[in-house]
């Protein structure tokens, strides 16, 4: 390693280099306080520099990790002693807001947050939201395609993306920054690096795609007591409210009974029903767009669809009654929890959990499970204690959580990705021909496989 | 050939497969009425077939062109008689229209207004729409990624694929029939298929997002005197009435006084004006979105950014008002007309046009150009007239038109794909990393060239 080491600091200056004390004194992951393990961490501060790096590293065979912010959930940026880290912590300007055509150009290190407070200023909206927010780069969002609390409004980071710049494991820079909606000039080549975890290209630069800043904002947070009604209302409120809806969050009751548990959260809702939603709209008309949500509101209440609401009159209000939904401390509490993102047909979902819970019970009679999810789309996030502290269980845990998903044509990731914790189960969403395909690509793309190797694939 | 026919035949049927003189009595496009040509046309009825076809073809080294509803508009479908055609006429089974999922399962044959007209009985809208409605299919808007004039709102096709099932060159099927808004199951193979022209595999089978049917629409024609009002009236009506804007059509004045001369379109506004949009917002509360529209409305023709308008009071008015926007028949009485379909920043487009318009009228002094433009997409389509009756004067156009569009960094190719027309041209917005990458993966799904050769690349 040491002569890759010696030609890396020569190209990119001594302070590019990180070596392993120095790595070990960062933590592995936002989710694992163990010290860092690296041969050595690479910080580019540009594209160019990315690619002599990956150069240099394909000339001797060296494999490479790339790190973003470090807080993705299924082990997708993990490394050891033989791989070298390419952070991009140094990547992180905004170089460009365009309010016209209303595109933000950044580097892939920009943190999320940080790009939703520019477009804030500029009138502008960046809508991919998730909690990690604050953490979470630009580059490992385009990476991991995520998703978050606005997708069924704004779509997932694919969505958002119009340009990338991604170096390829030799060194060859693909420079596709495109600021148009619509480009349809040969193969969209950015769509191969959406959501591959860094395995076919290391993402440098990026141009999305933003929105006006939304002027009025209707958020409740309502009780129901069957998932017939849970389904019922998100089409209702769809159709009554037309594209406004851009978030609609649920909970099952133990889920919202978990993390309302006294000295927790206060309950804004008695804590004795079946489900919890937490919806929000965005708009521009404030007057009509609250006249048109307390009127959805008001007949379902009425009619018996929703049995109890309470809609945010403040900021502050609202930032409460999101805290219930986006604050997983108390489901931390008593480890192991093994944290699961699996997507199905919404029609299909409370056939799946019913399926679920009775596997999990059967299996461990003290353990419980809290299920909650992006349910407009499909998406359901289940928190698994199996009531007994050995984290060997996480294979059984598996067992149940994805047997329970094949007959509905479910996925084992719908945002989180693959990583390296949901390697060994990708054959359940995907057939033998999808993956031989995938392996494909990452042949002709990484022939060595160096790019983040044994994760994904 | 006549061997492959002959194995064709055995396992397909005779029916499924047409020789040269029943071919010759089809025309060769839409576009173009001289004689199809090919060795063969197989029609098979399912992928099963589909795939047997192209095992045979690829054990023969036998060139493959996939036909849709030939209504492209790049020559991406052109064939000669050493290709045999794929036809999915017989695959046009909507096979699920799911209302709570909010899906749509179809083979690639269904033509586009079918799709329409079937999510419209349930209640639902499938939101891609294209003046090519009646006879495109949805094979063939994924494998262009078709556009159209609900892309604002609603985004390109890619944006309503969910899922598909390709047959790539050796007979392989690749079913990824995802069905969820969201699935990170490993690479989004779809992706390879979409806007890939038919040269990477045959999409047989999609499932298509669709959305809740719009309750109310608000359509309106206005002129405007200069371009800044027109990208101004953009910013408004985005900010002021939010997602509901699901079209924004500009038309230069010299389009708009070209499709209205008298014995045409009656012209609903004065002639003289330098800009025309047609402008569409759908929503989910008539009197509230009604009342929003004419205040943006009123208040734009008071501050003098909008110096005209006529807002549509019924369907039929409406439908009066579409069609200035889509029929070109005027467009094409004075041959040859050479379309373009380009697409670049929206700050840029102006300058643009004008450079364009320049070069042109130096060239042509007796031809004319018409501009219009899916604007908040960033696509613009040129007519150009060279006023001499001389089809060489393609490339001379081209040379202008493609020229100008460099300095801005825009694409040769918006929504309409490169086929055969424009792959000369590839590099003027693809940079020969990017071509490069394209070829990398056309050997790797297609090593024989044998998917719709000489096209794309």
């Amino acid at each position: 390693m040491t002569p890759l080491i010696e030609a890396l600091r020569t190209v990119l200056g001594a302070d590019a280099v990180l070596e392993a004390a120095q790595i070990a004194t960062r933590a592995s992951s936002y989710w694992d306080p163990t010290p860092m393990r690296a041969a050595a961490l690479v910080r580019p501060r540009s594209t160019a520099e990315v690619s002599t790096a990956l150069r240099l590293c394909q000339e001797r065979g060296q494999a490479v990790v790339t790190h973003g912010g470090l807080t993705g959930c299924v082990e997708g940026a993990t490394t050891d002693e033989t791989v070298l880290v390419l952070s991009l912590e140094r990547m992180t300007r905004i170089e460009e807001i365009d309010p016209i055509g209303r595109t933000a150009t950044v580097e892939a290190g920009v943190v999320l947050q940080r790009l939703q407070e520019a477009a804030t200023e500029q009138g502008l909206l960046y809508p991919v939201d998730l909690g990690a927010r604050g953490s979470c780069t630009i580059g490992g969002n385009v990476a991991t395609n995520a998703g978050g609390i606005n997708v069924i409004r704004h779509g997932m980071t694919r969505q958002r993306v119009l340009g990338l710049e991604a170096v390829l494991a030799d060194g060859t820079i693909v420079s596709s920054m495109n600021r148009m909606l619509k480009n349809n000039a040969g193969y969209d080549l950015k769509q191969l690096f959406i959501g591959s975890e860094g395995t076919l290209g290391v993402v440098t630069r990026v141009v999305v795609r933003l929105e006006e800043a939304p002027i009025s904002r209707n958020s409740a947070l309502i009780a129901l007591e069957s998932f017939e009604a849970v389904t019922g209302m998100l089409k209702r409120v769809q159709r009554g409210l037309g594209a406004q809806l851009n978030a609609y969050e649920v909970m099952w009751g133990d889920h919202y009974r978990a993390v309302t548990v006294p000295g927790a959260h206060r309950a804004p809702l008695d804590r004795g029903h079946a489900f919890y939603v937490m919806l929000e709209t965005e708009g521009a008309q404030p007057e009509a767009d609250g006249a048109a949500f307390i009127g959805v509101m008001q007949q379902a209440l009425e009619d018996g669809t929703v049995i109890d609401a309470v809609i945010a009159k403040s900021d502050s209000e609202r930032a409460e009654l999101w805290k219930i939904r986006e604050d997983f401390t108390e489901l931390y509490r008593t480890p192991p929890v093994f944290l699961y993102d699996v997507s199905l047909p919404i029609r299909d979902m409370q056939a799946y959990v019913t399926d679920v819970l009775a596997r999990l019970g059967a299996r461990w009679p003290k353990g419980f499970c809290q299920v909650m999810g992006h349910i407009g789309d499909g998406n359901l996030h289940l928190f698994v204690h199996p009531g007994v502290d050995d984290p060997t269980l996480h294979a059984q845990s598996d067992e149940d959580v994805y047997g329970a998903l094949i007959p509905f044509g479910g996925s084992i990731s719908a945002e989180h990705g693959i990583g390296t914790e949901k390697r060994g189960y990708l054959s359940i969403s995907r057939s033998a021909e999808e993956i031989a395909l995938m392996r494909t690509l990452k042949r002709s793309l990484d022939p060595k496989n160096l790019l983040n190797p044994a994760k994904v694939l």
